[in-house]
């Protein structure tokens, strides 16, 4: 918890400038369009990250806040049934108004009201406490950001570039080591007095049989082999639904992968590169990083396994599927009001994964950090790491 | 047929501009969006008009003609199967790129290509008729790009307006009279040396038996007693097709009709207005036509009855569903090629309205005019006429 | 109109027991599926055309009858809407209850309750025409119930047979002539005493141009030609609706058309066949007949062009698309109350077929009668006449 | 693993003999239909049940085995990709051949052919290996033969019972007790001589915390209540999947549940009846289960909690939904080859059920057996018992 008000007011401002940075590179055009349901349009980003400040606690704490405009509301609420009506999902990018510009305005007069009402009342624990809330779900939302971007200019037939400076990887160079860990009981969960979420609370003992966990992410030149062992047509490897999943959407590598004249190549925030063997493995679904697995008669380490190894492994390149459902820990219990659909109503039907990504805001994650997806998203800067 | 080099150039600019004057008034947010698969971005038609004169006339007519750029022909084709592969319609709004900016950049490097090409070759008749069908087709486009405008704003929820000095229709105030027809033969079809489509040529007989037609358009007030006596639930009014389309698409009144607390209102490009029963009806279905027909005890007339009275009256307000399926005419013949994909391909499924909009171009419209849409479309600016 | 009771009476009971005979051929549970929703279960069928019967006629007529069971209506009704609630046409293969043989009885019960009330009430002209009804309605499903029993063992992976001894065509061993039809007004529609529909009354005139109609109908031997000069392929042949379902649905060949090694077979219902070349083509969508037309280089008649042209040629083989949509005549009347959803409400969206079929009932097509059918079924006996 | 030849045939011809108890009482159309894509024809069980012992063991084992018939194989795999193609899932309804007598034949030669093969091949621990295999395969099918029946029949707008001595429940009299577990390693998994699925096995360590567990299931009595508090319409306590699944489907209450002004029936396998508020609640869903534990302010407990615990209570009248994911336990391996199909390929997006229901055949189930489904099923005999 940040206990000073100027410290939290800074971590505000510049999150909230952060998030404007992240879509600088952006033609307005690129602001607007939904191509899949799971991809915002930016703009919403922009207007939602707003609205969670606007409904949540201005509305609440400032007797006098006059809302921008009392339809952003409807516009820019993403889930919170509790919250009232919305927009449904997959109309989001059918939405040419507010503009651009209404959205950037919307941002300021939010931000400033919002340091205004901070500063007011620099005493009151609870505000600060929503406040920091608020910050965290923007840091969220700017890594949704820049993988929905990649996603809007990706699969657009001209596939231009976000920027050249953005560098997505990394090269691993070392030699994959198997770093062991014994049988135990081992604590799990969030333990110190930094800001975490609710799903990483409830501190707890789990059992650990004795495994190894892989000192390096796979790697595109691994990756490659499987794929080129046919790996996508051997049906054993793959999950009932996995199966179904390839076959119906004609997978056959990565997403982002593209095979000119036999040869490899991708689009990354940088343009479309030729594959590079010693990249991270990325964007591959968990149906994909288990298929990969059982091929290498290996496995997926649970969530618990790769947290209690973690110190030993460097992370944070990409989020690492892991073979863990995400479930709540012993004694969850959510948030009471509207704060409660955070996280806990995603509980079922969802693997997680863990460490971080190119695209994570700084310092937005941490080694008891619990991310969590459908099994055959991949939009996001996903990869793989095996145990045994 | 235009002989005149000069007077088609002249043509062909007027034709250009006034596409972009329509599109005036938009944000550049507006372009890009496509809420319904019949809703194509503004964007899109600016850029498939476009390159509908590069693709048909430039690349073949200009020997050292250089793309624009050579995907824009994947991105703007729009059913042209014979002309390659491209983006599918329900994605055209999935694409932020190109941007406005770049699709005005493309139209000014075709107009003005073009202009030149018509210059060099003034005596080429081949040439000259190809792009007087461009011209047509922009304009079928500029009808279009109105319609989908009002559908993009009138279906956000902050329902901005186009323009405040669009004005959408004249008030009704003749009390209908009926205009009576003579049984006999008649000839049906375009006869005079102006332009016309394929469909409307192969002017021919047609028998005719004694009828009479309404001297006026079917308005809000006569429409407003229909659903107050309830009709949009009175199944034996409806086709079985219609029925179930208003099922489950809860349809209940007009597209646009709005109901506050008991009082009419309706969207339309000036902003919402309080709903003027002396207007009339308009975005209807050929569905709720045909039910509002059935339920007077009345029927639409056949696109032939329309086209043999339609000097008794005026029309040009709205365009009016007939009985007709939209079918080949006698000795009916596509034009070779591509260009034959341009009307033949459609006679199948669809009903054919007559008459013309206040959307429709000047001087697009005519007598022998055949308009075509599934029964099921109203995003137009359709409405009914009267017969017995 | 029938006038004699005894002999509408024998024409019931001998329509009743035609078809039960139609069905001799089934195991139970071919009574019970439904593969497709097009396809009704044959026991559907049984109990359907009862229904009619027991709905429209016992119960209003007959006023002590007792329901042989009061939630058959439930079961039974196709698409009276204004008759009640009903099982929904896509669940009529998922009701394992009744069973055939509390089916069957159903079909003793009314047929005999119907026959006392015809023997008690000879002179009730209105009872008389409703039972004439009722028993055309019946003779319509004795077709379906030949298509549908066709579909259901054809499209099982065993192919089972329905009866050696069903005979599916006579050869076409003529060349085909060209019979010519001079321009001119010419009468349409039922014009004696016999029965017909509502949908063929309302005799009117329509003016032809000069046209020639073949004397036979296409073979699969020329349709053959058209498979093999790739007309499946062949964009430019086809409605933009047409090559939509081709592409979606894989079809590259008439229904139930089997290659094996380059070898063509067709399941019959007398089993899987060798391709007669002579056959007249069958079970065709509209949009393959007219693609098959196109590539000729002629097209279909109208369904008036076949109307007067028909008593110089055989027909009765194969229901004939026509390019004519199926549309009202003038002053066309819908008859009153839930008997009017028989014929009118399809007025929209489907195609006229003239002729008959070898699954047509004895008696009850004539030169008059209209068939109708969406543009893409094919499950049908159909086939198609050239004109030019 | 049962040594004895004569002891392993005996349990052979039972279970055979006990499938086809089960479907005495049904009609012949009851065996065909397939009114959901989860509900199989129970015509399909029974000769699926056959085929595994056809072509996992005849095939392989006898060197002269005759197929039955060839076609069978593409009839009966349910999902078995490595043993090739197969009818699709939701094409089994579809089917009316083979005829009921037909499989019945089928049956009795594999049955017969199976006993003869392991008479002369008593020593064969492989063989028998397999044999038994296909039994719990078989007995495993009992099961859901019983509650596709229920389904069948239960939806059926006649809803004829299927026996009147099928007894679906014990009333429920005790009042719950917490049952306390202390904190502590346990051991999980299958531990004795006796037979198992793959998914038991791996016998490892879990650490527990403390928790208690109800002695009792819940009853109508109290579901009831949560129902009357409006449980279906509070958003708060569903997860935001089961939210919108309760939405779609239009849920409010159990399966089967019937409300006839104001009084609650349910359908059982005898019949509908009144609902029983001492009846432990079933065929409710895991996201109904979880929301009505919410709302007590309580939880499900993990598999291992309950396999811990379930010592200390009775079970086997429901199926219970745990809060675990049905998940490989450490070093779980899959069977080589098809058999490796069985289980692992289905690990992902399901929830783990323990215990057994009135519907389990005699000695199928066991403290370690892992039951699995998708969290919205519900035509099983599911039910739940909270922990804290």
């Amino acid at each position: 918890m940040i206990v000073s008000t100027s410290a939290l007011l800074d971590f505000f401002l510049k999150t909230r400038t952060h998030t404007e940075t992240i879509c600088k590179p952006l033609q307005i055009e690129d602001y607007v369009v939904q191509p899949i349901a799971d991809v915002s349009p930016p703009k919403w980003h922009l207007g939602h990250t707003t609205w969670f400040f606007e409904d949540f606690i201005l509305k609440k704490y400032k007797s006098d806040y006059k809302e921008f405009n009392k339809q952003f509301a409807f516009v820019f609420n993403s889930y919170y049934e509790s919250m009232g009506a919305r927009v449904v999902r997959t109309d989001r990018g059918n939405l040419s108004r507010p503009t651009v510009g209404e959205v950037y305005a919307y941002r300021k007069y939010v931000t400033s009201a919002l340091a205004k009402l901070l500063q007011e009342n620099d005493s009151l624990t609870e505000l600060k406490e929503l406040i920091e809330i608020g910050i965290h779900h923007e840091k969220q939302h700017q890594e949704l950001l820049l993988t929905d971007i990649k996603y809007i200019l990706g699969n657009n037939p001209l596939q231009p570039l976000y920027s050249e400076n953005f560098n997505e990887y990394q090269p691993i160079s070392n030699t994959p080591k198997w770093l062991p860990v014994k049988e135990g009981v081992y604590k799990i969960g969030h333990n110190d007095s930094g800001f975490c979420y609710d799903n990483e609370l409830g501190r707890h003992n789990v059992f650990l049989s004795e495994y190894q966990i892989s000192s390096e992410l796979v790697t595109n030149a691994e990756y490659l082999k499987f794929i080129e062992d046919d790996g996508y047509n051997q049906v054993l490897l793959w999950h009932s639904e996995g199966w179904d999943w390839i076959e119906e959407n004609n997978i056959f590598a990565p997403q982002y992968w593209q095979n000119q004249d036999g040869e490899w190549y991708c689009y990354q925030l940088n343009g479309v590169q030729k594959l590079d063997l010693q990249a991270p493995v990325t964007h591959i679904s968990y149906y994909e990083a288990f298929a990969f697995a059982q091929w290498k008669g290996l496995r997926l380490p649970t969530e618990f396994e790769w947290e209690i190894a973690q110190s030993k492994f460097d992370w944070g390149q990409r989020w690492e599927w892991t073979e863990s459902a995400y479930l709540p820990y012993p004694n969850y219990t959510k948030a009471p009001g509207a704060l409660g659909e955070y996280n806990g109503k995603f509980m079922v039907s969802q693997k997680t994964l863990r460490g971080g990504s190119v695209a994570t805001s700084d310092n937005h994650t941490r080694a008891t950090y619990r991310n969590f997806f459908h099994p055959q998203l991949r939009w996001q800067f996903t990869g793989l790491r095996l145990a045994r």
